[in-house]
């Protein structure tokens, strides 16, 4: 176990492989968790060509979690948020942070990606925080991250992302972690339910990239703290 | 009536005056409509103090409606939104564009201006859209534009607007006008009901200001199209 481990649930799809990469690229150890182990061993492989440097291995995702000290990413889609919670549960432990950036796109439902659907809870985070065992933290962020640019390690981020969370100390962890990708501003938004306003940004940023054939993203302006 | 002046009913408001010195600073004629148009008159005459080259004026806000020729900007708080749209219908004619600033923001029913409201419509946009007469076409936007910013000529906007409609053509009139605005960057966030997820990021924003004591707003990352 190594608390700067940071271990990425779904770290085989396309927003969690390219977090995988930035964190590595930064300097940041890795583990790419997945349903499939094997997947998982070949995502990691696939990484390191790309950052030899780094640390990357590839685990299922309850040995993932085990491999790791505090900060479990979660990047599944929605319809596989609750279950991959619940495939991991019996490892997760008082302390940890589970940094949940699912997003509750229609398209889980067969809608356009456009829209969001409402989650009983009141947004895809809260649904997390039921799901988790007590004492383990929810924080939610990197929703507007394009997946793409994450990947292109030469593209320039230059962005925002917005964390929601009840803890602030919780926060501060996440932001230090994240803080170590490049030209990735981490903004505190505010308690864990604000998450609800947070993910809908994203159905309007995916949107945009249809309407202008681009990856936008968002920057916050006025936060002369951290220019 | 003169095809270019805008009328900005509730005017005299924060949103509204300052929106009324940064469009008439712009070389764009302006009509500061009131309930009361004693007070439009005053505030009309407090602006063009900073304004001394602009074309500003303040009548009640159906004058304010009839003294333009397209564009109106209705800038109320949620509580008044319904009730100023019914006080201007007679004025209202086909082809006028209302552009809807409304927050659905809690503090309408005693809440916190980090949270919103559902409103039946779905969205203070899509009500807007319900109370106007047959023929005016709605277009939302300006919802995370700071007042104190605006009102201050010598701040550097330097951020994007979202602005959402169900008519392009509508949407480029509007992009056009306010894209006078020096350091606004106008994005087309899609249909009118797409404003619900964009009227959210406002109480996200002004959580943002009260945690980072400024005065946030945001920007789109990834428009080569606007750079």
């Amino acid at each position: 176990m190594n608390t700067d481990k940071v271990a990425i649930l779904g770290g085989t799809g396309n927003l969690g492989f390219g977090l995988a990469k930035r964190l590595a690229a930064a300097g940041v150890p890795v583990v790419i968790g997945s349903r499939d182990a094997e997947r998982a061993a070949t995502a990691a492989k696939r990484a390191l060509e790309d950052v030899p440097a780094g640390s990357v291995e590839g685990l299922s995702n309850p040995d993932a979690v085990t491999a790791v000290g505090r900060l479990i990413v979660l990047a599944v889609p929605l319809a596989s948020q609750i279950e991959t919670l619940k495939s991991v549960a019996d490892q997760l432990s008082e302390g940890d942070i589970v940094l949940d950036t699912t997003v509750p796109l229609a398209p889980a439902i067969g809608g356009r990606p456009t829209q969001i659907v409402g989650v009983w809870a009141g947004s895809a985070a809260q649904q997390a925080a039921a799901n988790v065992p007590k004492g383990v933290s929810v924080v939610s962020g990197l929703h507007t991250l394009s997946a793409d640019l994450l990947e292109d390690l030469s593209a320039d981020l230059a962005q925002s992302t917005l964390i929601c969370g009840n803890r602030k100390a919780d926060k501060d962890y996440v932001a230090q972690v994240l803080g170590r990708i490049d030209g990735l501003d981490i903004v505190d938004a505010g308690p864990l339910d604000t998450s609800r306003l947070v993910e809908g940004i994203t159905a309007v940023l995916i949107g945009i990239n249809i309407r202008y054939k681009t990856h936008a993203g968002i920057s916050i302006t006025g936060l002369t703290v951290h220019d």
